[in-house]
């Protein structure tokens, strides 16, 4: 059959990973478009990676351009509109999580690309990386019994941008950096949130706290889990040292780390430095090998016209985690879920 | 000067390790006594560690034998008792966590010791571990900043004897097997309690749930401290696995990991195996030289007539922290600190 | 630019990983041919990779196809007529190691490359690997000072083919599984080979001693490079346990370690297998991402018609290196370098 | 019985480990006296330890001191007329490697001590390091397979004394630095050297080169053992770097790595500094547990009238080693051994 074409609405640091993967990396992909509000950042997107189509609307992408499917990488506010226009527009739909600022659109979302027979997958690519996949098939292998206790957290590097730190446009922290977290809980529990209480403070970026009302750059959450399991997520950023995501699993028969600090297998001890090994500095460097899975899952999916491993419901729990989270950071106590509407 | 000459009370896992430092590993100290409950235990103590005077009770001791200071490693709910005799007789106290029972009996041990002008100790031994030593001293000094997010999980290999599977006369497994954990965070925090949320859970031992109420075998515990960061326990008990020990601190300059499942440092791969390691058999292994250090500070307290460096008053906000999560487990709340009374 | 077309010659699993590469991993090659001796195991390849054009020798593949480059993916005794064969017909050369059997060999593919005016790149994939190109940029970068000592090692899990255990046929274990290891040291060390000495000994496969004459499957090399820095090789094979590639370099100013037993980033703990990780079974999953690397360095300095950074030359002198350790191994003596002829 | 003392004779770095362990960490054993050439010295070691008898020469202690046994920590080229004058007096003898200067002298030493009866260890104590032990008794339970490669290196982070940088006192850097690792490889290979092959150079500290004729500060050593097995040491000193000591055995049926450059179990990682891990300043802090109970050892066999676990005839054995290794640098060729009068 001939290629899937893509076209990548966001051509911020998210969108220009996927629209490269979908360009060079993905063999059944090639990249029809790119749509930015800022047109010049589209053009000079187009210009690097050979696309010609580029626009300041999906709008104008839908009525001008030729294409399958489209790569939401766009700030989350816009989500739904996006999603509801591509699904109307006859077009698969790849989300960058988080999926929508309320479960009510969530579900718009969701019920849009379920009328229009469309494939609707998340971006929650931890799901794809071999670490986290091996680890994945070694727990439902038995290896560790069952889960217990999951951890996992998201720390990263630098500010998001400002209109993720911006509650109402973004859901904060919680929503922007660890709703992966969310996720990566309720994928390797097995099980959806029961109940969920959450801490939440300002301990490094006092003026944003200043400006933004709401604000928060560090948070512990306690998750109790459907089947009895207990969660704990972190969160916090901007930490400065580098991108940190890592996860444990303590089951009945033992325990699985997942993820480290370390980056490449390279080691240096001098008498200056001490004993040094890089880092990751940031996640597109951890989940290099991630994102282009998820690319090409999404377009094995669209070919195969099957349901994606990672769907518009995985997005729509994992808001909710982070919906309940903020509520118990608001109100001091456990917050009951689903979430009414949920 | 002559040595120090302690009598141990209690001569179980824990009490055996003290009295072998003492006798063997601190060059001030000799072996003076050995108490404990079962007599003949006692005695067989004292066979082993060439010690003759062995008692059932430390009254007896008190009356009979000659010795400077009690080291109490005997189930929780008869240090009160314990302590309180032995200052009452002249004696140093260094006593095993968790303190006490209730923050009542906590208070008594402290003002016993007061009034005696004696030694009072907690057997928190990880503050003198190389590790956790050297964490705290370059938190300290600054490398990472202030402290934002601190983790601290404990997890045994085999379970509690059974007084310690009651909540009645231990207050379960977060005092038993987590009191580190609350005072590693204080600790490492440099702050204490505000606000503590807790989550429980049997998820291996069915038959102990039914046997005894309130009874649990995994927690994980939400901490607010009084300088604004956060906290984070996990505890499960058994494991199976081994004796893990963990702590991390996310400061706001950078990001510290203490404490490893490695052991020695010897790896083998082969073909049947895979790439293994040795992992710490239980916390006799993994703080064998804490258990020294410890013991060498109690001594040196009472020779240069000086402060420890863990106090009764660290024992009882130990306790203050377990006796709140559990409240928090019962009641499904948070629970504000300092407790009353506390 | 129209795309490169590749002719892949052998259809084994070395040939397999290139094919695959060439045909959807390399963003401006197609994969244009595939030969294998054995026309039947050409044809399934050809088959798996929806190629059409499958020959039972280049000759036919050069007749009757059309396309760019040839890989040379077969047994070393077959390298010299194959590269000589494609130079003749204008085609860029890729050629795995080890390069030839002979110095006058890899002389006549070097010839024959230049004559045609053809690139000629060598399979060195270790130095496209994430992890020995940071080590080499950073020992560039002075972090530890001048090399003094150099160490790099090889050793596989499985037997090597029967051809392969021939040392007439492929110059023994030191070439087919070493080979690497010589061009490391050359590399790291940034100096040629000055003296070389080697012990082999046959530990393991004690039947195929019997039936190959100077056989042996344990080797150590020293060597002395012309910069006066030393080094050492060491090779096994099989060894059962894993595909094992590590190296290291001590500086005048520090020590550099590169590589590393550990696969992915996932720990377990159990009470029965104790503290596991996941180690390299082979070396497709050690070095995926350093072929796809070089093989798309190859289709680029096809494209701006520039050297490769592997060239015939470092084949050559790494093949060199092999012959006068076989040397030493046979005589028991060191052997001075450049060889005669060389 | 009453405690076994033990007369110091040394006290530099070294003599003060040894000193300080039998003072206070050996229970059978107390300080007896202790010699130094430099009286000063002496006294202040004997102050600083609580020891009265401080003397500048063994037989001043000899005749004015009342001990059981000397442990010897001076220069090598003293330790000959020192163990035999030692043994003349009926003291058990511990002594630092290297054994001696020359074979004779070691033959000399073993020789007085039997006549005598008395006990005559060498400080080897990597075998009784918790790390090397474990890998030994793990490798004797054939865990992986019989040993194929052994490998040992040491590397110091400081210059030696000058007495040991000139060959004729001192037999070099393989001597003094490296003697460790023909030991260890014997032991973790359970078989006698065959053949010594060794390339060294000096790459740091030229000025000691010009000054000391024969000197090095690089060393490769490749070794034949008399079972077939092959073994490698590499040798550098000073590193800076901090002190060195890994292992590395793999066997017929896998591998195992003993060591490792990590020290204690911190880790931080912070944008300034990247991910660091604590190191081994240098070889008290690596073998701190391993000097104490190579000195347990020592006054047990006292007691027991048994045969030490490192023997005199080991010592001369690793100091063959290292005279094999020095000749090979010296002549260019591998050396047979037994050597002459060995």
């Amino acid at each position: 059959m001939s290629k899937v074409r893509i076209c990548v609405v966001g051509a911020g640091r998210a969108g220009m990973v996927h629209a490269t993967n979908f360009r060079q990396n993905v063999l059944g992909a090639s990249l029809g478009a790119i749509v930015d509000a800022d047109l010049d950042l589209a053009r000079r997107a187009g210009h690097e990676l050979e696309v010609d189509d580029c626009f300041s609307s999906l709008q104008d992408a839908l009525e001008r351009a030729s294409f399958d499917a489209v790569c939401i990488a766009s700030p989350t506010f816009t989500h739904r509109d996006l999603a509801t226009a591509a699904a109307k527009g006859g077009k698969h739909i790849f989300c960058e999580k988080p999926m929508a600022i309320t479960i009510e659109e969530a579900k718009q979302m969701i019920e849009a690309a379920r009328a229009a027979k469309v494939v609707l997958q998340m971006g929650f690519m931890r799901r794809f990386d071999p670490v986290f996949r091996a680890a994945k098939e070694r727990i439902e292998g038995g290896e560790i019994g069952s889960p217990m206790i999951v951890r996992s957290l998201t720390r990263g590097p630098g500010l998001p941008p400002r209109w993720a730190c911006d509650i109402r446009t973004s859901n904060g922290m919680l929503a922007e950096v660890n709703s992966h977290d969310f996720d990566t809980i309720r994928w390797l529990a097995a099980s959806e949130f029961e109940k969920i209480y959450a801490e939440a403070n300002t301990l490094k970026c006092f003026d944003l706290k200043e400006e933004f009302p709401g604000f928060y750059d560090n948070a512990v959450v306690s998750l109790r889990m459907e089947n009895g399991s207990l969660g704990i997520v972190d969160g916090s950023c901007p930490v400065g040292y580098g991108y940190d995501a890592r996860a444990e699993v303590l089951g009945s028969e033992g325990v699985m780390l997942m993820g480290e600090l370390q980056d490449t297998a390279v080691v240096t001890c001098t008498k200056s430095t001490g004993l040094v090994t890089s880092n990751f500095p940031g996640w597109r460097e951890r989940f290099r090998e991630a994102y282009v899975a998820e690319a090409r899952h999404f377009v094995e999916c669209i070919i195969k016209d099957q349901e994606p491993a990672v769907t518009g419901e995985d997005g729509k729990r994992a808001l909710e985690g982070v919906l309940a989270a903020n509520q118990s950071i608001k109100t001091g106590k456990p917050v009951d879920l689903p979430l009414e509407g949920g």
